[in-house]
């Protein structure tokens, strides 16, 4: 990990994110330095309680002063607002990050809040259900993928110092565009993410079953879409919103799929379930093989409390 | 568990449910002679290796003949044909139940093929992604919902037999007419399933993200829709064609659930989106707390390996 010749990091946001980063930084790079931030004073005040960083000052210009990486843990909605409360305040030769879900209106936000600043973008494909400063653990992103996405006029040694960063912190790396991330994600998280939520919002209207039956009654799959429906409000309004198009248009594709099924279902096609549903069992061992879930069937759940 | 009075329990079909139930009656009725069958001669020729039954004979005609309990296990289309099957060989006094996981048109169908004999139909509502007769475990049942759906002239003292006897297998139990079954399980359980086929139908049918990124990515959400979409796809099939009325009138609200996010998206409708995500949380709670699902972040994902 010597490639990481970062000394003073800054997080900025102890929410999950924030929060795992500090953890991860503090726990495979010992020798830098962390200074936590957050604009919510409670949360300043839980994580000096759970030393969640060397340091967690009351101000953001103490906290990016001489740091040489700034990690931008808050929605995506708020990182121009981010980037330009550390602007006045960034040490020369600084590189900024962040680790927002969607990177093509997030690179733009901070290009215009932070000129002439290194600007590199990562997403670390990886989190959990939970928020808050205590929600973070520093395994968070080991095994899992942080896509980086430098603008093409960014100096190629800066981007490998991202990249080992995110390596130091147990994280498997690709470079992409953009882009090209916005629309991989929006199929790989965004519209399954919107897609339970709408599921869980449809099981809470219906009137002739009950909330109670339905909570009941979940072990038949519902449940699964609740833990992803269950994530953080805001992170999740930012995210539809910054990244609307890839979303919409992925929307699309999957309602005119849908619409084919219930076809099927309203014509009595059997035929066409059946391939449909016979398909998809590839994809499931795919993800198991490449280290992406649990093998363990039912996502190895404890059947014996 | 002494009201569960049968001594001689025929299970047909040995995937996962089968294999569960059969095994469960081993741990936990040892006093009754479990027999099992399966109309693929592997899966016969398996379960004897691995001791799922008594005794797995040859024909259906031995493994029912003298039974005082019929479980059936196969997938819900089937139930009539398996109805048919056993009802020449049925014994005087015997009560038929099943594991479908529709249960007005398994009524319908099976009081078809079996006139005048006790038919109590059941739907354990647990499961995994996996099939097969190597895939149940006795411990399938504990802790989840069975539900049961006796047509209105049964005997009283019949229904409690069944109940009892999911008891001893570890379920809690519900009494509801067929139905109201019908139209709960098509929104906790057939519509996310739908859902989730769907998807990851989607997703592999797109030509400008590969399949390989949709793998790679898939923590950021999709790897748990993947789980649901790997499940039998002829219990699925047969899932769909048999309870068609309550999953199209579902899916329709949900389509106009997802439009109505769409439209928010679209507008950028910040507001909407933010109380839309806030109000699903607490059902994940909810669902914990009633113990149908893990607490741990994650489902308890490993984060070491």
């Amino acid at each position: 990990m010597s490639a990481v010749r970062f000394s003073r990091i800054a997080v900025v946001g102890l929410g999950l994110l924030g929060g795992s980063v500090a953890r991860g930084v503090r726990a495979h790079l010992p020798a830098a330095v962390t200074l936590g931030f957050d604009a919510d004073p409670a949360v300043r005040a839980r994580a000096r309680e759970i030393s969640l960083a060397d340091e967690v000052p009351e101000t953001i210009d103490e906290a990016v002063a001489g740091a040489d990486l700034v990690v931008l843990c808050v929605p995506v909605g708020a990182m121009e607002a981010a980037g330009r409360a550390i602007a006045p305040h960034l040490a020369a030769g600084v590189v900024v990050t962040d680790v927002g879900s969607s990177k093509a209106s997030v690179a733009r936000a901070l290009a215009d809040a932070l000129p002439g600043v290194c600007v590199i973008p990562s997403h670390p494909v990886a989190g959990t259900e939970q928020s808050g400063p205590d929600a973070g653990f520093a395994a968070l992103f080991k095994g899992r993928w942080c896509i980086v996405t430098p603008p093409a006029d960014v100096d190629e040694a800066q981007t490998a110092r991202v990249l080992a960063f995110w390596e130091a912190l147990g994280a498997r790396v690709e470079v992409m565009d953009a882009e090209h991330h916005d629309r991989v994600l929006a199929v790989t998280s965004h519209l399954p993410h919107l897609i339970a939520y709408t599921i869980v919002g449809t099981a809470s209207d219906l009137e002739e079953v009950t909330q109670s039956e339905v909570i009941k009654y979940s072990a038949g799959g519902f449940r699964d879409f609740t833990r992803i429906a269950a994530s953080d409000p805001t992170m999740w309004r930012d995210v539809f919103l910054s990244n609307r198009e890839a979303v919409l248009e992925m929307l699309q594709r999957f309602s005119e799929d849908l619409t084919e099924l219930q076809k099927a279902i309203r014509k009595g096609d059997g035929g066409m379930l059946f391939d449909t549903f016979s398909r998809t069992r590839a994809i499931r061992r795919s993800i198991i093989e490449m280290g992406q879930d649990d093998a363990r069937p039912d996502f190895g759940r404890s059947h014996s409390d």
